[in-house]
């Protein structure tokens, strides 16, 4: 029965393959209720899961839809996901970057929910850019540019995109064993040969101790091992936003100044050079020493850069139509001294605020607005010094600066 | 937010009456879905409740309906709820025991959801007794004949009524927090100045540890204070069933038995005593030896067997009618020896299969159907004595006598 089941789980006791599977498909094929769903996944998010238990559930989460094969490509396709953050544009710079030193990238990702948008929304604030390819168009794309940026197909892991929509309005969301299986169940069905997963830990991320990232880790390289995918983790900080800018179109103009090369001293410069160099030492089997001089050289040369512009105009966006609100805002400082850290929570909810974000995935997000920092962390300011530019198009209520900015 | 709230009890945080109260009443509004409040009552079940919340939470309960007062019926009106049990009839027994004494009694109980009726579906075996009385029905009949056994009138904690059906489908019954303010919110507001709890622990009953009854018992009465009413609480046992028989026509029957002074020798008939003595006791101000020798003297005397003729024939019901079906199975003992214990919950399982309960609220209960135990424990038996008699209407499956009785 299924009120067995969640009574199970509710006492803490482990569930077998058997009832995962009947649960979670009863789920899909709707005998089993929304209510019913987000009771087992409270229980689930409180009492956690055992190994046995992940590895079911994220088997059950592959089968309920396609599973992807780029056979056709030839080289070792490698993967990338970040389990997400504020000012998180990493993939924007990191796909060209890989392409431009031959290894194939299909990265599939999603809209956001949440403080920012997600990847695909920044690529829409690129007039044109198509982001609803399907697989036939992918594989003709990365045969002739080696890349391709785009939205999830229909009917990968239909059961992770049910289930998630409810965590999100269930308070479901941070639960080591879901987040472990809702991941990987899209990258293995997705097809790629090689994961690197970016864990972030901090105020602004979905993990908050290191403890608990490190425990994602572990749970990813163990689901990875069953399917014989070899996964990397890097854990990165999330207690600062990443990069210099919030929103959609400011972080895609971020983004080009990074691939530009004007750009390199920063959190998002760093973080990028080590996620690149992870996958490209992945995909071609070679030391990551030797994968970051790599990596550095494409950037330098502009490689990377002319990648990016290929696979812009390869799914039709126009690069010069990206647009930034020209109504702006400052935040100024109140005291002169040192800034100690600028709060990656606080940020994004401005970035809501100014609609930058989305709570439901009906609601439009706005491309022009965010907020480019212009001070960062270990920064001297002056009282009066312009820390951050807010670009906004509605009315929105004006954060304290000191919410954000901690001076010393 | 609706989720902060969720995410804070998910934390096992304590919520305040304000975050309670606006989640509960945004449920009942339909502000908040169905599966936003089971994630709330799941993260309630195993992270708990402090005191302040459950107080706070029974307020809320009780503020969402009417709350009756009898003051135009004098005495002390002094109210029973049991937390529900295997061959549980013992409401049809008290009641008039302790109204032959003179002490008012207004009760009103419930539909069972589980494996036998609830009191109100075993009167209902009783052709044309009337479970529908309201308010001024209630004090006209109290004021007449001194009881009343009744169904809930509709008003009365609505809230209760939408969240136990959800606690129902979703396996989060079993919570001490939420059990403690479901069955206090509604004898609160149903008016009585005295209240006694019958706590049933075992595999039958929804508590199956002493240490559980006794925190409830704890809550219970702590409530009770708030609300200036004295609580006494029982702690029974329902390992084995109460009483020789399960089902509702049976059921009826085997209270009229007790009630003419025919069965005295078992666990039904003490527990009887136990709850009337203490209803009397709390009534009359008196010493509980005292009031057992006014309880047994009504049952000697016949007095209680008359005022529950009274009683149903009052409500419009003819006491004639009760009918058990006339087809009969037999379980009988595989071996010969003692028997060590009969599994309440088995029996339960079985009188669901024959259709003497109900899953859902549409369901209809065949009022025919039951078991009679022909045997108790510590009974020595021969192998081929019936141990029990099961009545059935429909096909179903016999379970294995072994799972039932343990002889030994």
């Amino acid at each position: 029965m299924i009120v067995d089941i969640i009574n199970k789980k509710r006492l803490g006791k482990e569930l077998s393959y058997r009832e995962i599977d009947k649960f979670f498909n009863g789920y899909l094929d709707g005998e089993i209720k929304d209510y019913q769903m987000s009771a087992l996944l409270m229980a689930i998010c409180i009492n956690g899961m055992s190994d046995e238990e992940v590895f079911a559930l994220t088997k059950v989460f592959i089968d309920s839809g396609d599973i992807l094969e780029f056979d056709d490509i030839p080289g070792i396709k490698v993967d990338k996901h970040s389990t997400g953050g504020i000012g998180d544009k990493t993939t924007l710079i990191i796909a060209p970057i890989v392409a431009s030193l031959g290894i194939p990238v299909i990265k599939m990702s999603g809209r956001g929910l949440g403080y920012t948008g997600g990847t695909i929304d920044k690529l829409e604030s690129i007039k044109g850019y198509r982001i609803d390819l399907d697989d036939e168009d992918i594989v003709k794309q990365v045969k002739k540019i080696g890349v391709v940026v785009t939205g999830q197909t229909a009917d990968l892991v239909p059961m992770d995109k049910a289930i998630y929509a409810l965590r999100d309005v269930t308070g479901t969301v941070s639960s080591i064993p879901l987040i472990a299986s809702s991941i990987m169940s899209k990258k293995i069905a997705s097809g790629a040969d090689k994961i690197l997963i970016d864990i972030k830990v901090g105020n602004g991320a979905l993990l908050t101790t290191k403890k608990d990232a490190n425990e994602l880790s572990r749970l990813m390289i163990e689901i990875g091992k069953i399917y014989k995918r070899e996964v990397r983790t890097i854990i990165s900080d999330m207690n600062v936003p990443l990069g210099t800018s919030i929103g959609n179109s400011l972080e895609v103009l971020e983004a080009i100044d990074i691939l530009k090369g004007r750009e390199t001293d920063n959190n998002l410069y760093d973080l990028c050079i080590e996620l690149a160099s992870n996958m490209v030492s992945m995909g071609k089997g070679i030391e990551l020493g030797d994968a970051i001089k790599e990596v550095v050289d494409s950037l330098n040369r502009g490689h990377a850069y002319e990648k990016f512009l290929e696979l812009v105009s390869a799914q039709g966006g126009k690069i010069d139509s990206l647009k930034v609100s020209d109504k702006v805002k400052e935040l100024k400082a109140s005291k002169s001294g040192k800034i100690k850290s600028i709060n990656a929570l606080e940020l994004g909810k401005l970035s809501m605020a100014l609609g930058a974000g989305r709570t439901n995935k009906e609601e439009k997000i706005d491309y022009e607005v965010g907020i480019k920092l212009e001070k960062l962390v270990n920064e001297s300011v002056k009282k009066g010094d312009v820390l951050a530019r807010v670009y906004y198009n509605k009315k929105f209520d004006m954060p304290e600066v000191n919410s954000i900015f901690e001076i010393v």
